[in-house]
């Protein structure tokens, strides 16, 4: 079978300058248009823009007193005031407004004593002050802010609100500013079907897969400033590619073309487009993102944007976002950068930078990353996100611990706010990360799923704020308990989240007649297990055991889930005839459910977290009605002890005493 | 005359705490409607959404390769490699594709080695292994990246591209989202007049103030995911204020009463709102901002704003935005924050917090903060700033060299490429940095003016990245080099930006003959002076002397400016008769000049900073024929030796060696 041979990868930003310099790009000049200030919010100036007028426009009042002309009152002291007719040599004045011809100066009202004193015709007032004005004082003098012809924003500038104001100010009411970047966005595959069209059972039996590439593009070009179109899917066929390349470069100035999922999409690709004009680069040294091309054809900008979403944004960030912003002479997009612990080693293959999504959170004083799903298909690990990881295509990845550098991809401020579960999974999780974000919206929970005794170590290694788990020590029959004993040094409370029925999921009407865990072991029932250290697994062995049933004898008891979800998916996929997981999860699916037995599932919080604001927030949530009975719709939950404090563990040290 | 007395004045966090009280401001709930994804960029969702399918939808290849039926290759060994028959016992597949009936395990296609033998009705293929393949490896798993029935995000989410995918990845094509918060924007100010409607003589007079502030709320409510309605001017009449909120309130979730800009317009405010509900704080302990009025109305928010800029924009970040976040159940807005050392002392009034904004530059390792114009209405300041300094209410403010903490404005990384210069002003720094910025938009030049000698400071101290100077040496008749000396410690490189015709600025028409210097000391005369420090000042002092005059004898001479263009404002504006100033500023407001002399213009740029890619780009651009003619086009310039090195100075050390 033909093989894609990448044989001279560019590191991206040295394929983005190859391509811009191909392109000549910098010289590329966008259109103008002018923009009245009421359409102009986050338009781009094209060029600098001066004052028509100044501001302020006049010598106006910076306080509230009497304008003076300030020669007339230098005779004026403590020890012989000066006595000035109000409406003849002084006149009352408010702040902003102009000075009264011939006056140049402003007594503020608290050094001015007021005289009245019955005069001929009517009342006279009379301003006494006993020091002298010095000419301008207190005054806001015309120009002070800016001066007619003065540059108010030069070129570039994405016009803010403040900015529209500055503007305003200077008399400029209609703006310069650069049209869109249009950009035409080509998806192609045969297999894709656009989303809105895509049937369930046709995206069951993979014989289409739903477009929204298209959908993120689009917005990712909005926000730059671009204007995106969408055009007819393509199928994988070179003629078609080209003849939509061609249609498409007539009006855009940059056209995308989203590669089929197929393996070689990417090369029709690059071949249709060498026949086009030029391919600056067919591949780029990144993971994901590896098989992009970038290419010049009629002059213009075209390129070849993976399939995958993961692949596909980075081919967005690293090359389109870039190449919108020079062309609106902005910044280049750069992210705020800050150094955070991985809480599980990173490891990576060498001669190919890699990007990895990571979770973030501030325990204590040390940001931990969390790293979420690798695959270039895993488009959760996009939104879920809140920082990257760039692992050097000469290193073999990092250790857990070691400190690595993170973009970030939300503000670090709202960092502070999270509150990092490392452990056990379970459904009441997300729910609970909902209602805390309803109640308190600067709060919310971020939860990666280890399993139980994984969330213990990442506990004592201090690098979650608390850890879901549902640990049975076998010799007493007591939950989690031990296990803290034996891992842990610090002091921690055990909180009761839920009890939770645990149970065997089947295939949709149970063909195999499974009854119970003694089932798992018959011939040609297919198994789903979890991960080793999670708390499923430990109650599927301890019945194991006291069945006397080897695990040998399951088949499939290596294969491993993470999650109780995706047992339930396993099972109701066919890819297995069983699986242990919680009641909520079978509900979720439809599966049926056979019990196994109720457990606790238990938050283990250090003291020195618990009486954080945040949790404190959690706290209230986990004990509020809303929690409870979102909980209980959920089925095969036990929501008696929710929110008490079960047990709690004075530390190692302590214990020692 | 009645002066508005703050009794009980609350830090702005205390009375928006308190507001939020009054208001329920928690338990209020927006209404919901349901977005397409199309429409759905940065909406907020307002509950959690979960996946209506799982994603991917089937099994699916991860690599290509050969699908096969895992059991089938248990046998498969170096020593015995295993053939099976393609379109049998194996199937080819691609990345992406569903695994074929039967198969539940891929192998690469590296560890495929194909066989093709003569059959006896067609060539057929077999796949030959030499290791066992597990089950499920290199398979993408049904639900691998999310299950039907799992929370794909949380409430509060503004929904951005990637967010849009991961909808669309898990079968939502339609969002609940908060329907967005309604603001009524009132304008009031028997002066105030609509922005466009605005006549130049009226406000040259002061007779009309133009209404820009409902521009700059309106988009920073766009920004915040609200919708604002400019409602009409209202006059400063406590009726037509009380009927004006009354009608807001019947539609809007908000009301902005802008106050005007008349001394009582916020008691005018405070004492109508207390005649509709509940006023919480009548002025709030913070400057600008101080005259803020915070209600509940008919038990809805209604916020008076002051009637200047920067004033206004204080009390939209401290209560309304927060405000619309917490209706959203988003994270209230929040700032990065760093480090900064001031360039000059920011002294403060105690008793007061106050917010200053600055511009910033990383001059080597530090963040030097530039203080902005302080004025309530200094608009500029608010479009020009990158950060915002706040003085606690119980300091009296901040020494010059003393770090302090600043929130940034501006993205960090933005920061890097700012090009800091302090010292003198000259109107081709403008220009400068807008042509910067177009050829290099990752640069820019940010300049302060402190006049030619505190340019020299600031370098001395670590505190910009060049100066521009003009100090002539009187002993001498050289420009600069002795004053180098004098004051720096390093080596640095002078470049010279332009040489620049200095002269005398008059009233247009001249109506008072001034024909050089020597009539400056004319009865009648009115000066405007630069500041001391300045090369203008030098200049002047340096005639004066000449000519034999004492400074004593010219009227305003103590009156100073710090801009050539504030002084032909001061001129223009009939405040000052005569100001020493750069042609290019009498020829950019049409005012008389008669010529003084002709004076050297220079960047000191120390050798540190000069190979830097920032300077070196700035050099390309004064260089360049665009510099030049744009520069020549304004008059009063030479450009002869523009951006030649026209003295180098080895600095103290090495001059001592």
């Amino acid at each position: 079978m033909k093989r894609t041979t990448y044989l001279t990868l560019l590191p991206p930003e040295e394929a983005r300058a190859r391509w811009f310099k191909d392109l000549d790009a910098a010289a590329f000049t966008l259109g103008e248009e002018q923009a009245p200030l009421t359409k102009a919010l986050r338009r781009v100036l094209s060029r600098p823009v001066a004052a028509l007028r100044s501001s302020p426009a006049f010598h106006g009042a910076a306080m509230d007193g009497i304008a003076v002309h300030a020669e007339d009152t230098f005779s004026a002291s403590a020890r012989k005031p000066l006595r000035l007719k109000i409406g003849a040599e002084a006149h009352w004045i408010n702040t902003g407004r102009p000075l009264p011809q011939g006056c140049n100066a402003v007594v503020m009202m608290e050094h001015v004593h007021l005289e009245c004193v019955q005069g001929p015709h009517a009342e006279e007032q009379w301003a006494v002050i006993e020091k002298a004005a010095f000419p301008w004082q207190h005054v806001r003098k015309m120009g002070e802010d800016m001066v007619a012809t003065e540059i108010i924003l030069p070129p570039g500038t994405s016009l803010g609100p403040y900015d529209l104001g500055a503007l305003a100010a200077g008399g400029v009411l209609d703006v310069p500013v650069f049209r869109r970047p249009w950009v035409s966005i080509i998806p192609s595959g045969s297999e894709i079907v656009p989303l809105a069209e895509a049937r369930e059972e046709d995206l069951r039996a993979g014989r289409a897969l739903p477009e929204f590439n298209s959908l993120i593009f689009s917005a990712m070009i909005a926000e730059a400033g671009g204007e995106a179109a969408v055009l007819p899917v393509v199928p994988d066929e070179p003629a078609a590619i080209r003849d939509a390349v061609a249609a498409a470069l007539e009006t855009a100035d940059l056209v995308i073309l989203n590669a089929g999922s197929s393996a070689g999409s990417h090369d029709f690709t690059a071949h249709v487009l060498e026949g086009m004009g030029t391919v600056t680069a067919h591949g780029v040294a990144v993971m994901p993102g590896k098989p992009t091309v970038l290419a010049v054809a009629g002059g213009k900008p075209v390129i070849g944007v993976p399939g995958y979403p993961v692949s596909a944004g980075i081919a967005m960030e690293e090359f389109v976002l870039p190449l919108l912003a020079l062309w609106q002479r902005r910044c280049p997009p750069e992210r705020e950068k800050i150094r955070a612990v991985p809480c599980n080693p990173l490891p990576s293959r060498p001669g190919m930078e890699e990007r990895l999504r990571v979770k973030l959170g501030c325990v204590g004083d040390t940001v931990v990353a969390v790293p979420l799903a690798r695959g270039a298909g895993a488009v959760t690990s996009l939104s879920r996100a809140d920082g990257i990881v760039r692992i050097p295509r000469d290193s073999e990845g990092c250790n857990a611990g070691e400190p690595v550098e993170v973009e970030l991809l939300r503000p670090h401020a709202a960092l502070a706010g999270a509150l990092l579960a490392i452990g056990s999974h379970d459904n009441t999780l997300d729910l609970l990360d909902s209602l805390l974000r309803k109640a308190h919206p600067q709060f919310r929970l971020t939860s990666a799923h280890v399993g139980s005794l994984g969330g213990l170590m990442a506990l004592k290694r201090g690098q979650c704020h608390l850890a879901g788990s549902h640990l049975l020590d076998p010799a007493s029959g007591v939950y989690n308990r031990k296990a803290i004993e034996d891992n842990l040094d610090e002091p921690v409370v055990l909180l009761r989240l839920v009890d939770r029925e645990q149970g065997l999921l089947t295939a949709p009407g149970n063909p195999l007649g499974i009854a119970g865990i003694e089932d798992l072991a018959r011939p040609g029932v297919r198994f789903v297990n979890r991960q080793r250290g999670s708390g499923t697994r430990v109650l599927l062995d301890y019945r194991l055991e006291r069945l006397g049933l080897a695990p040998g004898r399951i088949s499939g008891y290596c294969d491993e889930e993470y999650t109780h979800m995706n047992v339930a998916a396993a099972v109701l996929s066919g890819r297995a005839d069983a699986g242990l997981a919680v009641r909520a999860a079978a509900n979720a699916l439809g599966l049926p459910f056979i019990p196994v037995g109720v457990e606790e599932y238990d938050l283990v919080i250090p003291r020195r977290f618990f009486a954080g604001d945040a949790v404190q927030a959690l706290l209230e949530v986990i004990r509020g009605a809303a929690f409870r009975q979102a909980v209980e719709r959920m089925g095969g939950y036990g929501t008696e002890k929710t929110g008490q404090i079960v047990w709690e563990y004075a530390g190692k040290r302590a214990g020692l005493s």
